[in-house]
């Protein structure tokens, strides 16, 4: 095996885009990927663990990582605040592991403006009928939660642009393997290739 | 099936790296690609035929085409013309069908210095003494041949940081499986599912 740093792998998508299923089955099936942990404010559930589901922080603390700019990015929802870390992300491409990233459009393009050792995806439906359906199947949305769900589908979908990649997630086993595909190739790139060739040429 | 255009693959690689075999696997086993006809002036062999194995241009056939911008590049060898043509490749890019063409470094630079719509691929050796030992083993080749051969390749391995992707062939069937890996998560790139998004949004 050829010796690398692990990659940033953001991955965003509509609710009902089936990106949450993806990720943990990338994450499940690759031993070189690990799943980013969020940090936030909010009190823990029973049974989360602190480092494992989330960091969890108070209040003052996380002000404190937002001013010593130690966040990626970071954002308020429902009065907590949630962001991610960059020291855990920076220690596992260190040492070589690849790091997912998933999160919403708007997180996602603060980090894109800030990095640029990322490789980013956008999972997308096959059309707004079928994300319809699958919304409506879930059985837990209003019909207003619904159409709002839709509304900001279309916004994030006129955002897929800014993404490096596109993942049609039609089929789940199909969509699996492209994401797997996509990685494999990145890991082909002459940026990361670049060692090797130094060692070939005898550069060291 | 999503409906793309095709996508010029460029090829390189020391003599001794395998990319003529490489090329030709690719070419058989993948029914989305063809390979690019090159045009010269110099006398087809016994058996070559016109189209299939190269354009075969009259001398002043050729200078009119290199006046008339009609080729991508193109370059002098003991006495006669090579080069690429254009109109072919562009022809079978609008069919959708991705054309490889396999040409050395210099070439290669050229046509990357005037045309952006194109995935590189480098092909490596995991080192020179096994590049040494290919060339060897060849039998044909003169102690001077197999000299000059290492020493075009070290300057072309330097000129790898041209191209996208590096492809290491060691293990011929391994190198296929990179090559494939990188055409399809290139067909995964926002730019070639930009169409697919905006008929998801209904813009057409």
């Amino acid at each position: 095996m050829i010796e690398r740093r692990g990659m940033l792998i953001i991955m965003s998508g509509p609710s009902g885009s089936g990106k949450g299923t993806l990720v943990s089955r990338i994450i499940a099936e690759r031993e070189d990927t690990v799943l980013s942990v969020s940090a936030t404010t909010r009190t823990p559930r029973p049974g989360e663990l602190d480092e494992v589901h989330y960091f969890f922080r108070t209040r003052e603390e996380f002000e404190v990582l937002i001013e010593q700019g130690e966040l990626l990015e970071h954002a308020q929802y429902n009065g907590n605040y949630y962001g991610t870390l960059s020291a855990p992300i920076n220690k596992w491409l260190a040492e070589g592991k690849n790091v997912v990233l998933e999160i919403e459009v708007q997180g996602a393009e603060k980090i894109m403006n800030h990095r640029s050792d990322l490789v980013s995806l956008f999972i997308t439906v096959p059309s707004m009928k079928e994300l319809e359906r699958r919304l409506r199947n879930r059985g837990t949305e209003t019909e207003e939660s619904v159409m709002a769900r839709m509304l900001v589908a279309r916004l994030e979908l006129t955002r897929a642009f800014r993404y490096d990649y596109v993942i049609l997630n039609d089929d789940l086993d199909e969509a699996i393997e492209c994401i797997n595909t996509v990685i494999d190739a990145e890991n082909m790139r002459y940026s990361r290739m670049e060692k090797y060739i130094m060692d070939v040429l005898g550069k060291h």
